[in-house]
């Protein structure tokens, strides 16, 4: 169910922005039970127009940065989000390689009732 | 109201992108109360980077597939949604003819005070 | 915290799009507490796709049509909010020229443990 925009920087390869879907979809199967198979990113590479603090919170980010909104039914609790957090840049840290400083991640949470999956149907409140 | 976001593959026509904007209109204004003339979308292109699982919860999924994520107020109910899905994909099947498998629809709900249609103003609280 | 999305028209400059974040960085800063440095921005332009009707609530847009969506966490009041709109819009009529007709403004509100700014920490509920 989630629906996931990673925003990127220009000039990446195919190869890479795999690695960023791969490790964020592995994050959120293994913390907070989206099941297998259950993967909708999309992806934007941005040319200009991706600015972020150099140095906000302490945090050391370079133009590597990568901003990660994941849009999710709301119920996970502050631990799982946690798990979350800590599982998607060690996984993108492994592959393709970027630093956990340049990983913002934010949630959005909504209901069962928002997602359709296809057909047109609400599948999860059927 | 709404601030619809609709994420396609690249290589499409004006025409279709039109389509795709014209379908989720109508929809919009005939089950869930929303006025005419009020629209406000943003298309975007993808080369790469829109994944979508090509079967899951069953559903067969191509590469035109479509990612159609819709803010809006709070307020509607279950049954309003269910319409809402299922006239989107009805209005899309017949132009620009996407197959209903390849639509997934995601809202995400804000309050009234959260909107500015121009000029600095809240309009919906005033 | 916030995460700022900018959608403006394609063609413009560099300084145009520096334009448009520091003038909602500003706002943000001086109107709803955000912390200075607290800056993250995602702009992007579009040489189609960005449809917004001309003329809903009595407002005039043009082709410079600009859609701000910002995710923060909740707690402002509707006061604040409206003189952040107010804001966002005088700062973008100076520079980079924004007519006022031009700007649309959508918020949507989530949690403090909705947000990771590096190293995988969910750095506000700490």
């Amino acid at each position: 169910m989630p629906l996931v925009r990673i925003s990127h920087r220009a000039g990446v390869t195919e190869a890479y922005q795999q690695a960023l879907s791969d490790g964020v979809q592995e994050a959120l199967e293994s913390t907070v039970n989206v099941p297998a198979h259950d993967r909708f990113h999309i992806l934007t590479e941005h040319a200009s127009g991706l600015i972020a603090d150099p140095h906000y919170l302490g945090i050391e980010r370079t133009r590597e940065w990568v901003a990660i909104q994941i849009t999710l039914r709301q119920g996970r609790t502050v631990a799982m989000k946690q798990a979350l957090y800590r599982r998607i840049v060690e996984n993108l840290a492994e592959k393709p390689g970027l630093r956990p400083a340049d990983v913002l991640i934010c949630l959005v949470e909504n209901d069962l009732a928002d997602w359709s999956f296809g057909h047109g149907e609400a599948q999860y409140v059927q």
